[in-house]
């Protein structure tokens, strides 16, 4: 799909400059559906959550939205009641302006962390970006939630349900700073779709937990973090029941606009040179799947191997092995792609201009089985590399 | 005290070369008590701990030992059942050499994790290894175990405990390696105090998990991280009870000499260019100190603000919410050195040169106060420089 046909029926976007970059770059989004939305979100767990994400998750209780309005430049983080108070006007000042209940107006913020938000450049903003919405701005939308992100995120899909077309858009923005700060993720999935909220809910959840929430760049928690939806019904698609073909259809389609957002953020992680994907199969259970792909995932040592292309199985094991869990050596067969790396207790390491090759790859699948049970779980990690130091040792100053 | 004084009282050491890391430096070292010791040690928690470490922690669980035989260039982990025979071997040819019971003989490993232990090189060396042991040889000791260490680390106490002078010996090896390897931390302590296992065992738990087990290069658990301390008795102290001043010195005195060689450990981890001392108070609990802490000691985003000087508190605070705890932001302060940062939910940043200074500094303390409850615990951490990810990724070929 080119950029002019980012569009969703009943959805108009853009982008604009405020100055709160600084640099004349867009930094002020808006998402906006004609009609109020079924939504969901999903945010960061941090327990010093932003503003913005305050208000968000508040707002969503009641399952509707019909705006999002987002900044960069500023994370509108560690503000105290000020900022709720800021997060709360830029909400206010959108809803008047495009005539609809301040309620269904939903807020992102992501960039500098404990600095008092410019709210009289959004206020002052509101206007000219609602005058300027289009029903195909949102690559100009995806472009102002941008912070040193190299490249727009943008994933699009069209499906037909039972004779209706139904198209779903994805934006997303990834591991970057104006200031090094913390990387902050946000993504926002617009649809006509039809659906009640509860089954929203469910295809939503399901595929956040396995794109959005398996990727790693560093394992750091930002206080931002934030994926919503809206579904605007516009399609006219017959309402899908739980666990029917068109359920099954729709949560399949979300998961892969979500992996293709997912996998572009990790390949555009601070200083990422390589996408690792690692599956893990035959756990004793899911979240024993989970820590050990995290292990690996997370670990410096494996990443600055994969980095250096070096084959250093020895890491990866020693990451397994560093949760402690009563694994038998002898039962964990470990697989660099295709290659047998390490089974039977003991590594196997004679192919290696095979390994070679594998190693200088964009990217590479770390697979390990235990044989301990039927937990399964995959994510996708970034390499650590001299930029990753790079971009998060600048002088502030 | 001066290396010529490194002796304690019935100890021999020594070190030799044996062609094990092949660029003829000192690989094979041996420690030598001339009478059994009591003996306690502390291991890594991984799954696949290396062959060394299960040898020596099933010798150990009769609280005896008389010698430490250790190489260095090679892990002997991920060998399976031969790697576990080659320990055993080792060990068996340092007590026929030394004359002494064979399960009195610990075995401990450093360097490649994967390549079968080189063992007839070993074997080879015992002899003269064993010739070559002198009362002030803990210095070669430490040469011999020592991987890409920038300097050695070796620190010594001596107490009067009721009018007999008692000696203490800790050596120790960091985050170093031949290849790039994970990284090891081992670390031996050998003193002539008299001491009942029971007491040993007590405060030798408490002095490991306040300084080598509350310090963070990179969150990475090696397979062969080990920690021994052998106790021969031969200063002829009364023997210490439980609680007694006695008692509390001699634990003091292993935290005072265990906090030098951990210190020393992260000051010379891998690429280190500062020491973080980074100190939870007020926690709920003693473990949600200790969480809180790694979650900012082991945080790569704090690491690298902290390279790159950079007074980024945005990121501790976020990395102490990333734990998802229910933190009242109102009620968090948050120091470096004596500067508040953080407090009342927002941030303090008008002292900007105050911050420069304590920012420019080799070694930073983050003070993080909660008001929850007691909890209170100190780790030591290093920075995340460029050196890390260059001695990480060096290619293997």
């Amino acid at each position: 799909m080119s950029e002019a046909n980012y569009s969703v029926p009943g959805f108009m976007a853009g982008g604009i400059s405020v100055g709160i970059k600084g640099n004349g770059k867009p930094d002020l989004g808006l998402l906006y559906s004609i009609k109020p939305a079924v939504a969901c979100g999903m945010f960061t767990k941090n327990s010093f959550s932003a503003a913005p994400v305050l208000v968000s998750r508040q707002r969503l209780k009641d399952g509707q939205a019909q705006a999002i309005i987002v900044n960069s430049g500023n994370a509108n983080a560690c503000n105290g009641e000020q900022g709720v108070a800021n997060a709360i006007a830029m909400a206010r000042a959108c809803a008047k302006e495009l005539k609809i209940e301040e309620n269904l107006v939903l807020v992102a913020s992501t960039g500098v962390i404990g600095q008092p938000l410019p709210v009289d450049k959004i206020l002052k903003g509101v206007k000219r970006l609602v005058s300027e919405l289009t029903p195909e701005g949102m690559g100009s939308f995806e472009r102002a939630i941008m912070t040193t992100d190299r490249w727009p995120k943008i994933s699009c899909r069209k499906i037909a349900l039972g004779g209706k077309e139904v198209t779903f858009c994805g934006m997303a923005k990834g591991a970057g700073m104006i200031q090094p700060q913390m990387a902050t993720m946000l993504a926002f999935v617009v649809t006509d779709l039809n659906i009640g909220y509860p089954e929203l809910k469910k295809v939503f959840r399901y595929a956040v937990d396995r794109t959005f929430n398996a990727i790693s760049v560093d394992g750091c928690m930002s206080t931002n973090d934030s994926v919503i939806v809206m579904a605007n019904g516009l399609a006219g698609n017959k309402l899908p029941k739980e666990k029917s073909a068109d359920f099954l259809r729709i949560r399949e389609t979300l998961v892969c606009l979500m992996e293709d957002l997912a996998k572009d953020i990790v390949r555009d992680g601070e200083g990422a040179t390589k996408v690792l994907e690692v599956k893990v199969e035959g756990a004793a259970s899911l979240s024993e799947a989970k820590r050990i792909a995290y292990a690996i995932g997370n670990a410096n040592l494996v990443k600055t191997a994969f980095f250096g292309q070096d084959p250093n199985w020895g890491r990866i094991i020693s990451a397994i092995g560093s949760l402690g869990l009563p694994l038998d050596a002898k039962r964990v067969r470990l697989y660099l792609d295709d290659l047998l790396i390490f089974s039977q207790g003991v590594g196997h390491t004679t192919e290696e201009k095979h390994l070679h090759e594998i190693m200088s790859a964009p990217k590479i699948t770390i697979t390990v089985k235990l044989e301990r049970g039927k937990g399964v779980w995959r994510i996708f990690a970034s390499d650590l590399s001299f930029d990753y130091v790079k971009i998060n040792s600048h002088y502030r100053t």
